[in-house]
């Protein structure tokens, strides 16, 4: 499938459109698959030094989101109507997360994409995450 | 079933266990059900005045984890295992959030609880979730 | 909020629409909440005189889908686009399982809903699920 | 990871353990992904000539739990906890479904994996489904 925005105007948009997760959150690599980095700070951090939920969480979303744009535009204003989540291993301390984002479905109404979270270099996912997305109509 | 921990409990652990959440969410009440409150601000806002979905996760995590510990007490470590989160509607701006958590299983190893989370004062629900804890073996 | 079809009309079509679950699956009753039985017989069982996922799955699906017609009536052609279940306990041998179902949001072009599931009789739930359903544009 | 079992030995395991679906459902290959094909008839349809929601769950919950055994081997009673499944397509008629199953976590405690289903030779998903087993203490 043809792209409709590539790795830097990716990371422009989040700048422009996610600017609390700028800086934390940026795209990596894009083909069939997107890669998101999340830059872990003290802020991601819980007792115990794993990772919130929240950060993973957050960091599922805008990278299925992302990997959504990159395929209909920038022009869509897409919201998340559904997330799965299975957190599986404690992350990895000192190190960042990468999501491993893939788009399963590109309807008019649904897109639906999944991803796996790993600690940066280690083989085994630390969550797994599957997202809905509802595309508003007249796009494009 | 009875209670180990009250109100003020478990907003005293909110801010020893949960400092970056302290001050953001706070027990409401407690019976067969807890409520509790996202003071929302800012830094929960995503452009459109509605409040990001990591925030309305990070609610629903901590709520339904308080009902459990409200159950078993503060000794334990519960670890989210799973989450499913269903977002229904925009919330109102200007308004705090309150989740609604009802325990449906507490067992050795697993514990599942559920939330309705609304804008406060709005009948209808923004945001519906279930989630699953492990539960370490030894509590007790 | 009004109904479009009530306990009889929706039991009649079950028989017309899903005619290999009638005769398993009816609908009780009726009001804010829709109650559904499973009659269960040895087409549900498994080793260890279990009830199988499936079968809970039907009946949570059916009931759920029943709900949302109850209020938009028969002519919507609703499909399942997503669901989440915990299964939290072993259902109780040789009793029938009840589907407590609420449709949480019915919009122009999703319904939620979910339910909880129960061994007749018995208070605690052997299950949780919530589902979504897509509503076919240009009903009513 | 080492395998337990093998294709034979696990279609075998099928007619014993699950002789509801002894012949609907059996493994075709086995290595680091496994494949299991439902063999659809008439008794998996739904008008329209779709196939149901609960067949596929029913493969899919047989599928990841069959590449479970594969890795711990026959004398683990695994119970599912937690599915999660998004029915992304309308699946094609007259085609057998195919579905391609990872294990992504295999702890003491709880095993997690995914799969993907297709109609076959059809390169679009028509589902995808993510199952939490809690396995039972004492194995192996």
């Amino acid at each position: 499938m043809g792209l409709a925005m590539d790795v830097a105007g990716l990371n422009g948009f989040i700048e422009r459109a996610f600017p609390q997760v700028a800086g934390q959150i940026r795209v990596e690599s894009l083909d069939e698959v997107l890669v998101a980095r999340l830059v872990v700070d003290d802020s991601h951090l819980r007792p115990g030094d794993t990772i919130s939920g929240p950060a993973m969480f957050a960091l599922a979303d805008v990278a299925i989101y992302l990997a959504i744009l990159a395929r209909i535009g920038e022009v869509a204003l897409a919201v998340t109507t559904n997330a799965s989540i299975d957190f599986m291993r404690k992350p990895q301390a000192g190190r960042d997360l990468l999501a491993e984002c893939r788009i399963l479905k590109l309807g008019r109404q649904l897109a639906v994409g999944d991803c796996l979270i790993r600690s940066e270099g280690q083989p085994e996912p630390v969550a797994r995450c599957s997202m809905t997305y509802a595309i508003p109509p007249g796009r494009g």
